[in-house]
């Protein structure tokens, strides 16, 4: 029985990993899970999103998967420390992986960072990026609206640039020559962000970057899956499944069309 | 007392992955070993290359060094197997990050690699970039003549551009969409070979990407520099020195320019 990888996420934001680690992974079984019913973390207090956090990690656990992945920025910021303490097997946030893969990117040394209030105020990115290179210069802003309203699955309407530009508009003019998308629904809006930050700021995607972390450290652990069989993906939300579904089929089909995949809601909350 | 990176290669090549991790990991100590009395690698015996390698890793844990690179292509391919068999510490080599960071990398799955005769017959990054993405196809073309090049300090010479042109003939034409530098010394080429190859293809530099693995794993294993002073580097090179002092000094100015460094010729070979 082909072990897999376990993706938690609020909601939807996390499926933007999902599709890097079956892109760059394509023999590795995801188990993703996406707290639906209770999102957004981004306004909620700490000791929630981890008591959150806990919760759908131990229901995990049950598919004996041989890595975590918190894809969620709010739940990295203020609950991977608790995670790892609780669990043998590897945990890896979204925040590391964005934070260095900024540092290779910039040449001037100035960092931009969105993210929801929760991650922003936890000041998660500055510690990563500042633990590693101690210069860096980080200029951050909370961009509340963005992530709700990839979660009604509006990222591809006329209004998703109107509320992109309006966020957004604190770091224009800014030095920056590197954006974090510090929140995994923003790669869903990739478009608008990068129009409205123009080409000569790069887009840093947690999801891509924490894809290829997720395959380096399995590669260096040896967990890299040898078998040659497709796996079959297992999906899990904890609130209405039809948008759920939906965003999920339209994001992932290239990676999942004409595959068996199943479908879930459990009820652990 | 602030334990080191210990990086090794065939001769200066390595050298583009020492300045990619001062770059990115500016607090960590690099203790470099440029075996320049015996470069290139490439043309030899696998069996020849493992013996050095082997010589080389002694000699550098003499200094009680926290991670070994093999920042040569050649080395890592015939010999990394080998080394991990005989030290305790993390060993990180050349071809696996650049074989991820292509498959991050491409859209449409063909991907051309460049490296020596040893690395190209060794089939190294073939198998890596199939171990991970099975449907990957791959172009590959050794260039023998590429490495030598570096190593006299020709690569910013007008003979430059025409001596990659010839070698990549093969490539062009080709439906790639990335190219893996699959050989530590192309870095200093980047340039010719970006023009060589045009704006349509990504070029994967195994150096930058090594270095963001190096970040990856020392975070994972919690071996991360907490030091707060600037660390003092080492360079050895076991022949003539002042060819290698003076491409050092050329392609590392911003990283130790006005900085302590220590140069030293050890007798091992």
């Amino acid at each position: 029985m082909q072990q897999a990888i376990a993706v938690l996420d609020s909601g939807v934001g996390g499926l933007t990993v999902v599709k890097e680690v079956m892109r760059q992974l394509p023999h590795e079984k995801v188990i993703y899970f996406g707290d639906t019913a209770r999102s957004p973390y981004g306004p909620r207090a700490a000791s929630e999103v981890r008591h959150f956090t806990r919760q759908i990690v131990d229901y995990l656990l049950q598919f004996n998967p041989k890595m975590i992945v918190i894809a969620c920025n709010t739940a990295t910021a203020v609950a991977i420390e608790d995670i790892r303490a609780r669990v043998s097997i590897p945990v890896v946030g979204v925040i590391s992986p964005g934070a260095r893969a900024a540092i290779k990117s910039t040449r001037s040394g100035m960092i931009g960072v969105i993210g929801t209030d929760g991650t922003i105020r936890s000041q998660a990115y500055e510690t990563a990026l500042k633990m590693i290179s101690p210069d860096i210069r980080v200029y951050s802003e909370a961009c509340p609206l963005l992530a709700p309203f990839v979660e009604r699955g509006l990222f591809s309407s006329e209004s998703a640039y109107d509320v992109v530009e309006q966020s957004l508009s604190p770091l224009r003019g800014k030095p920056i020559d590197c954006l974090i998308l510090g929140c995994t629904h923003y790669p869903f809006l990739t478009e608008s962000i990068s129009q409205v930050m123009g080409p000569e700021v790069a887009l840093i995607s947690s999801a891509e970057e924490t894809a290829r972390d997720i395959s380096t450290i399995l590669q260096q652990r040896g967990l890299l899956s040898n078998s040659s069989e497709m796996p079959v993906h297992q999906f899990f939300c904890s609130g209405e499944p039809v948008v759920f579904k939906q965003i999920a089929l339209s994001w992932l089909k290239d990676q999942i069309a004409l595959k068996p995949v199943v479908w879930q809601i459990p009820s652990i909350i």
